[in-house]
């Protein structure tokens, strides 16, 4: 009996935080390391089913990891890289569209729904929800399909989340005449933030949050300004994959969305940390 | 980190009974030691904060206890009582409503809000809510007034409970002209269960439950059918103030209610660990 | 016949004023001798009534009135007085709260649904509808438990007044950590017509209106400014219990109330007198 | 001031009729001498306005009157009629719907809205309301372009009624092809009301009622039911303009309408008479 | 089976033009040759039939044609004429009115509903749509019940307009007291589009469109803006009544109706073939 | 113009079919060759966007073609057959759910939204859409993932279908553990038009209906009841994929659909053809 009082108050600590979430929109970005452990995944599932029970509307975007390349490889599609990135063929974004959309996608949707969701997988091609135009080439290197978010068409989104569904995006646009395009996952992220102008931005990330050493786990930055980050990035200490979740957090930050966070999704229940506490965890980018 | 962890665990745990109750309204009759213990009644009022927030629909009833007969007292009004039951004077209804849906139901209310609930407190009079007659004479002593009830219109309930507020009904009815009834608070929350169709009706009391010997604290019985109560009624094993609640569970189960409680309201947060846990607390009475 | 024919016409000559103040919202003060008078009362609560089936939205808010201090008295609470105003203890407003809401408000509901009202009896804890804070020292003496309006909530006063519903509001209000507040039911009426954007705004008073001399009945003003009203005010000539009932007219009007109505409640059927007739009667305060 | 405080008490005595018409609708078929006297018309214009104003949701049908037969007369066209019965031509038909459609419809309709009203002018033929095949011959004489009832659509009606607007309905119909059919105004307010399950029907006559005489003023029936209807028409005491009428009634109580009334419309204020008064007055039909 | 799929391809060609126009609305002014031609008439009722029922939304404005003069001659009213505009007596507009909106516009309705639309025949004087001033006198001569319009309230078609319901209005005012005055039907269209904020506002004349050579059929003019109009009016080049259509277009522009075109009625199916091409036919005007 | 003429007058010819289907819901199963024929598939694409247009509520459900086998091939996944029937392994249905939810779906939407649809592509497991169970053995071999439908919620459809958007699904169910299985898609389209009510179920084929002689074209059945179906499947004149269309046919027509149709998707613009012609095209089922 004293554990299930305990586990009460437990319960009760949490009410304050559902009370301030009470309605409102979270984007959660999830990928890279916890999407391939299956007992990470499943705890990630759960708070993302208990956060639509308690009141919260949250959209999850996800990303591809290395299903994409397994396929690519088991298909023979050869890839070029330019500094480190992939130049999509048109024959390489249809298996992309298909691993992301046909594969990924229905995954995490039947994740939810074991656990009691009702959760509804979809990608930018579906009611247009995301318009890209391609990529400006890098050096005058063309990247092929990799598109860049031109327009957000987010009203079937708002329909289904404050209706009782998860929407899932899968990160494929629709280019000008239709065809498929692959877009950055923490882009996305970032500008269905804005567009829905959601309460929070989540990303789940494989470490703790942004260093001020890359190399020591210790130098995690807490709380960090837009400036600072640029300041950081020109520096060359955030490079690499933070890059677009930085900007992913300043686009989201600049169109109104109220706290957006880089978390470790590589712990139990990364997202019930972030809101149940009140510091949260990893870095918050604000104003 | 790993409590955090742990704690995030405990509320996943909830998600299959939030999903379970999730829009459906649950009727929490509220009274005795409870009631006058400061620490047991703000666990009280957090479980039911809680359950608000995380989408149930509770509505409280609450009784009266010691401050009614104390009001009496210091205004000097006798009170009689007959086998048991106080014959209640015109002089002596008016103190029992003052009492009643002016101090305790407004102090319930009180310790709702500032746990950030939207409380509103109402009587059987409001809106005619609760219409009585008066009690049949005992042994051809009348009782004065207090009430039977004849009809319940729950609609103004229903708006606010559907909406962002807890109601809080005092036991006070209306009569055919316009007076003032005292009632049965279990009885109110019977009746009420039964004309909302409620999903569950929960009794706290001061003890475990129902016990086959009344001596023995670990004669709790788990789980009763109606069959059987009126036997035990017949026996006197379930006797005194135990009978109109078995009564309000019987009548709430024929009207469609589906799970009656009579629980422990003595130990911290009775209501999340009757809802939150899988065989429940107490006795359960069912069909 | 005839007579029929000529009460149907006295309908018929209500009707421009049914149409001007259709689906509006109008607040009633209501207290002093017109509370304690039962014929009175009774056709104020007939007028009320009749308002909400013409389909205006009365909103009622009532004073306290002898019952309040017969109480203390009768409890042997000792109340002292600074410059007239009553210095309010914890153990005296817990009276005061009582009395409003457990016994004058449910009187008035009850008076209204024997007439076929809706009535609903609230105070300003329920919903926290008026958060107050305490009133400012006068000359350094604290009044104790006597609120100033910080805030008013007023969702579900809206909610229930566009339904069919009569609410009855009761000047008790909640302090920062959740006790009771005693504030002059005249500020409550002023401030609610203000945060509702009331049509109308109507004190029921002892006297006919304003008056030049307060000693000469037949010196009643027609209709006053807010400038002539501050400097009667400064010569004294508006003084006492006259003052919150101006200075909640000027409230109100600066809110975008329409109209402001200071009149006799000792009359029978004052409201219905006020609204359909061309000049009203009493004072009206205007911009 | 007494004779306000008269009026006002008059007021009152209607607001108990006015609960129990609250948001029900009333069907008011309307013609004859009282169509043709501008002051008695005037009153009921002012009947009808004050019902939509007290939350009454009236609909006025109405007949043709002397303007029809001026008009043909004007027009040089030949009417024959058989047994009472007018052989409507197509060329009269046209100009019957002329006059009713685009006179005396649209005369109402100004009346009512001159006194706060917002009356829409309609006729059968408007959304298809009133679908009519041709009238059987009687003895063998066509009676041409004379309606009998097939079809109510009265969806538009309701929209109307339960918004702010007054239906007034012309008593023309449409036939299998399009073509307009002349209809009796008494079956079309009849049929209306059983269409729209009014609350009440009231025919407004030139008399004041059914009479066991016909030539005996005093022999008024208060009440007759449908049997006794039957037998008096049977033995020719209910005759004439007077049969539509009561089957009106009959067919209406029949589908469910509370109450019909055949009254006399030669009085002022004859709706409100009939229903803000206890035994309403002239002829009572009931089931 | 191949002319089966020659026709879907021409619903096919459609489908663009119906996805701009979908939900948005149209009026359309009727009147002159079409509609007294039975086989062009058909087409255009079909033509607006079609359009209600592909989504969107037409409101028609009809005028008058020779059934007025024919009927006032008929009648033995006389009707002076000042340089070209009827001097309308009371007498006269009755006719007017009669003719208007119990003959034409319910013969518009009849044909409409026959193609399976579901039309409702209204004038200005339905719940005061068009409230006008008499026109002022012109040399002061005073044009009698020629009305002026002062203000639309077009609550009503939107409502119906909106729903299932295809309005159609007679262009008949109210004036200051109820009375009826005629107005030019052309304004009246105008005037609707403006006040309805209309997508589309069209006018079916007999001729192609404005001619710069009013007597050369080649001299039509495909577009024309506000300023070249008033310069053609200026020169006389615009005269009669083709000025009333002209000012309807620049009236609409001005608030915000998109396109405006003049075209002509007299050839089949000219509303489709204004809409369903991507030029349009006659003369548009343009802001 | 008179070619704009005559194509209106084509446009006209529609319009009772329109009127007849708006708001209508209509199953479309799209598979076969007429999915891999661009041509053809561009004029289907036009036609279910047209359908949305005029009103009516188009669901597409598509099948999976070479596709799935060229990938299976691709990824030299081996499939074995029994019966004809394909045994569907775990590492088989992945690649089954990948081509059909993540290319086939995808491409369908993309064609719809270039037209100006607003397509959404979703399968059987986004919100539980189709719970299926393993198909029972064929003689004792299991087939593995290939399922057998238990139950359909289609609420998301319906929200979807009476919104702006078009719903496309793949016939891909979610079994008791949220696995994945493979459906045939005839039977997906048959059980969603039973649980939607579908005003009309119609399968696209490669072939003009249901022939008496299979060999023969020219023995096309134009109608053909639920008896005559269950003898020509007992005599194998209707065999292999025919089976499962006309099984689709019954279901839904013995839960309501109104008219289900076999017909040639092979030839251009088939569902104009059915829907706007008297008689359709290919073979109707009926009851």
């Amino acid at each position: 009996m004293d554990t299930l009082i305990y586990k009460a108050g437990i319960l009760i600590e949490a009410l304050p935080y559902i009370q301030q979430l009470s309605g409102k929109t979270v984007i959660i970005k999830y990928g890279g390391s916890a999407m391939i452990n299956d007992d990470l995944s499943r705890t990630i599932m759960q708070d993302i089913t208990l956060l639509k029970y308690v009141g919260v509307n949250p959209i999850v975007v996800h990303g591809g990891g290395p299903e994409i390349t397994k396929m690519l490889e088991a298909l023979n599609i050869p890839t070029k890289f330019y500094k480190g990135l992939r130049i999509t063929t048109k024959e390489a974004v249809e298996v992309v569209q298909m691993v992301l959309t046909g594969k990924i996608n229905k995954d995490i949707v039947s994740q939810l729904n074991s656990l009691g969701g009702k959760a509804i997988g979809l990608c930018g091609k579906d009611a247009s929800i995301i318009e890209v135009e391609p990529m400006e080439p890098v050096d005058g290197v063309d990247l092929g399909y990799v598109g860049k978010i031109k327009n957000i068409n987010c009203r079937v989104l708002e329909i289904l989340a404050k209706d009782e569904y998860i929407p899932v995006v899968a990160p494929i646009g629709v280019g000008p005449d239709g065809e498929s395009y692959n877009i950055n996952a923490d882009t996305v992220a970032g500008e269905l933030a804005a567009a829905l102008k959601a309460e929070k931005l989540i990303f789940l990330t494989d470490i703790d949050g942004i260093r001020m050493d890359p190399q020591d786990p210790e130098s995690i930055i807490s709380v960090i300004s837009i400036d600072e980050i640029n300041k950081l990035i020109h520096k060359n200490i955030i490079n690499g994959g933070m890059v677009p979740k930085v900007e992913g957090c300043i686009k989201a930050l600049k169109k109104g969305v109220n706290r957006t966070h880089i978390i470790n999704g590589t712990i139990p229940h990364p997202i019930l940390l972030e809101i149940f506490t009140d510091k949260g965890i990893g870095t918050m980018v604000t104003c």
